[in-house]
């Protein structure tokens, strides 16, 4: 079947690609109708490795798709032929004493699309757990289906955060990841959310979302800012979705006693932290790695009209230009959110 | 002072009631502008009694209030004169253990607004410690500022079921703390908040919020509408605030496994619950008495425009006539949520 | 192979018992050493049902069991032949919404030994698969491994207790759960740990732990004796534990402000709870259903000398007396706690 | 009255020393009985400040103290002259947004006995908010009463990490904090509990405890040793207990995915960091500042027989010599705990 194939580094082809996946009986069999493109599938892309995940074969890319089922396996009963659905990406040991402990994200045997050695879902088709398909309200698209990976990060991020309503939110990082966590946030019942990066054009598509504050930290200064909105008392809760490790000892300022600060963004190296202020002002950390049990949650919001995605995308391409596409991702542009792929 | 007092059972005037308050340093002096009626002080009015609260001396009524600071204790900073506020009507023993645990509201020695033998705030001034009052932002206005007290319980049902963004909510019971709980469900990330009573007028009214389902159950079986709405699977978080105690077998068949059940509702006396049923299904209850720090939370989400309170207000009347606000309320319109009176 | 056959109601026989086990890749097959007898077991036998649970075809009995690994299936790495272990009785369907979360103690599918239509394990070999066995320490023996599963309720209680060090906590029921979930407090942090119920030998069992205080409320009242001992203060943790309706009124009155009651007992029919109490004194309810993830928590602690199950092991029976095992444990004798059988 | 004074740094003098205090009507006065030497005693001796913190004007130390009620105040009902008591030693302005959140321990404006300016209690007599005070029970010296406050930044340890009956525990320093955090998790429910330390005296009166098991990480790695000990898997709650920011890069490598990390010593500057390693291990960080509600618990404990702190008094001396006590503490002798003054 056709397949968008990461030859090696920098080298992308459209090809066809051979994968025997039988149809097991607990599995779907799904055709994939839209694949948006993650900041990971780039930097595979570009630089042929994530940390130790080093892409050593051809692999096909690819981990935020949806689709319809083709073929049902013998014991699946949610789904039928023709249903829409999106897919968790990832595929845990379900024997491992993670998943029994309902962090299946964490188990180290977890399999993950597009993540070496395991092919992602840029293709034709894919087989797949039924237990990790989420079924498409009519008023979803597939391109919004699609857009449900991501956001299941920022909804993890604010499940982790255990927002109160009425609480106040800094988000740091306006990329896609940091929208994703802001809109997140303010479903949870943030009155406010607070987004800051240097990048003005990213933090106008965020700012037109209501109750979204934006702050361009090239021009403010972050804990300024924050203690002059918020009269001196700042944030309940601080989310760091940048990855960028000078923003450390920045943020922690914008706490309010008592704050609870979720790491998103993934740091390339150890970050320097004031343990003694964090005590000082009683602040728990809670990490996030991918999700657990949220793309059904994330679906609900959006099909509930609480959360909107589509102004997220900010391109399509049909997958005969997915090379295009991956070009212009990785071109790295500031007013585009996500590029999406559709088949 | 004028102020509207409860001489007895039945009995109301609007009189010169003198009341010796003293600014202490910790205090502030409050010219009030609105005050809502809520339920109890119908009860107190028809009945004279609530439980083993009963009216013995004239008693001025009233405990959902707003208005202006008109003085300032010598130690309050964080207040001028001129600011609007709303109250928090409960002064808890700041030295009781309870306080000191962060739950103020079950301290056994709290003193609350109209509850006998501590007086109401329907007058013209009340004096208030300054730690309990909340300033207004200028978008909101007195009427809106005294909705803040049912709002906190429904805020306070909200935090107590640790929603996580995209659960499903069922509220049973559409009065007004039905209402501001289903609201306040919805703020905090339920997707969808379905709503039961007999009553369709109040059914209507909370159905004009966005995503709350109201269910008839004069007409339709709960256990099955629910069932049917979520495809058989139930609801995450069960709020129950009606108080009416053949409602218990019911609603707990609702419940998705693991889901939270928050008792806000009063019944007037035990009710049988089938604990077995709650065990295999992984039931958790939690219950509501008031509120802890939901004041500021509650009005900055409907400053935010996350939460509308407009709409719940049905009538107005001046103070001159709030007897016969009060013989309005207690006729008990099945269209009307709340009554309000101004000064 | 020779098993424990309930063959319908009152009539036992030990007997050859056809069972075709295949063992799987990721099972064990486990040679039986001990089993102890459960209430329900019993109540299988006296009555032939347990609610909706109703035995229609013989059935091999027997739940809380201890053995030694003498097959290993080939994806098994944990284990090897000749590993003593006991076993969760419980197999949930791993694929369910509920497993994924965290609690396949409530899923829907689950197959439990000896609840009909299951066989239990009281037989010479079981296949069950791997990630429900838990090694034993070499200072553990296989009668105190076969007491893991009682104790694994109590330490699921006292989980869903959240109990701070230094609470105090009043177990109502002095039967094996009751003195389980006692043990299991104290070692999960309680200071004190009184324990309430009308057999006095039962309480004399209990009263020989440290820090165990027993109430005989066959003399006592409840109420004045919890606040006699904690000076009018009240429990932070209360479990139910006897499944006894009449107890309900009088052991919520033990509660402190914010006490948490964890409902183990199963009732047999529904309780009158007073929701306007609980309300009040801001009390949470938990309930447990079997467990998660407790039995190599449990089998640490008594392999660190922690807990102590050995003296509750009352009287032990070889596998050819397993009947009059039954009849002696159907005699419900006062000072009777648990009767093992071994093979 | 007489006092130990620090003049400034490194000079102190017992002497009259003149400080005027009412018993107000929710106070009482303490004639003190005993009080051990903390290591920020210490610091401000040997360096006249710790931090912000900078001594310049003669201070009155310690904080750790206990003794006998000579003087009630009016509104006090909770105790009478005589009563032997412990206290804790910071008063939280009960009016602030923390107190009522019930994390007073983080109010800003908390006033903390001998943190510059605020007096400390190693002199005859205090006086004491009642509400503070914590009754000591027969069977507990006035030596261990003084104990409470170091246990209780050790129990509020425990508490934050949420131990669950049966996890197993590391402790980072085996100085008073790290002994008293190892003491408290396993009362907290911890069935082994590894504590490592440079210092062989220390580590082998932390291994005097049952199921306390030390690591001397001058000669043994800690991430085999824990990994050896616990078959690969790691520990469930990691404490940093020693404030040395060098240990930081290895504790975290013992966890078991899902850890919880609780923060108790101070570092005196920034520490890196590796958040990607504790995203991937699902991570969560709790800070400790002092303590909220743990005194009666720790009290309660010790007097149960469930945490023994008497062998940790290493050395005792009467007030007269309490420069030489101080000079004894400041020598950091590797074989001793906790220094004591009685009075």
């Amino acid at each position: 079947m056709k397949a968008l194939v990461l030859e090696k580094k920098e080298s992308l082809s459209i090809r066809d690609f051979p994968i025997k996946e039988t149809v097991g009986p607990d599995d779907v069999k799904i055709k994939i109708k839209a694949c948006g493109i993650c900041g990971s599938d780039v930097h595979y892309y570009s630089h042929g490795a994530i940390g130790a995940y080093v892409v050593r074969e051809p692999m096909i890319l690819g981990h935020e798709a949806s689709g319809i089922i083709i073929e049902v396996g013998s014991n699946v009963k949610e789904f039928k032929i023709g249903d829409r659905v999106c897919m968790e990406p990832g595929i845990p040991n379900l024997r491992s004493k993670e998943t029994l402990s309902g962090n299946y994200n964490i188990d180290p045997e977890v399999r993950f699309w597009a993540t070496p050695p395991i092919h992602g879902c840029l293709r034709e088709e894919v087989v797949h757990p039924a237990m990790f398909c989420i079924k498409l309200l009519d008023n979803m698209s597939f391109e919004e289906g699609a857009m449900m990976e991501p956001l299941a990060i920022g909804m993890e991020a604010a499940k982790k955060a255990h927002i109160e309503p009425g609480d106040t939110a800094l988000v740091v990082g306006c990329g896609t990841i940091g929208i994703m966590t802001a809109v997140s946030a303010l479903a949870a019942g943030c009155s406010t959310v607070f987004i800051s990066d240097v990048k003005q054009p990213k933090l106008d598509i965020a700012a037109s979302y209501p109750n979204i504050i934006p702050i361009n930290t090239s021009k403010d200064n972050l804990e300024e800012e924050i203690l002059r909105y918020t009269k001196g008392k700042g944030v309940n809760r601080i989310f760091e979705a940048s990855g960028y490790d000078p923003v450390y000892p920045h943020f922690f300022r914008c706490a309010r006693p008592g704050c609870t600060v979720v790491l998103v963004g993934i740091p390339s190296k150890p970050v320097l932290i004031d343990v003694s202020f964090l005590q000082g002002r009683g602040i728990r950390i809670e990490t996030v790695f991918r999700y657990t049990n949220e793309f059904d949650k994330a679906a609900a919001l959006v099909s509930a009209g609480k959360i909107d995605v589509k102004r997220l995308i900010s391109k399509t391409f049909p997958f005969e230009k997915s090379i295009e596409a991956y070009e212009f991702a990785a071109e790295n542009h500031p007013d585009v959110v996500k590029v999406m792929i559709v088949l």
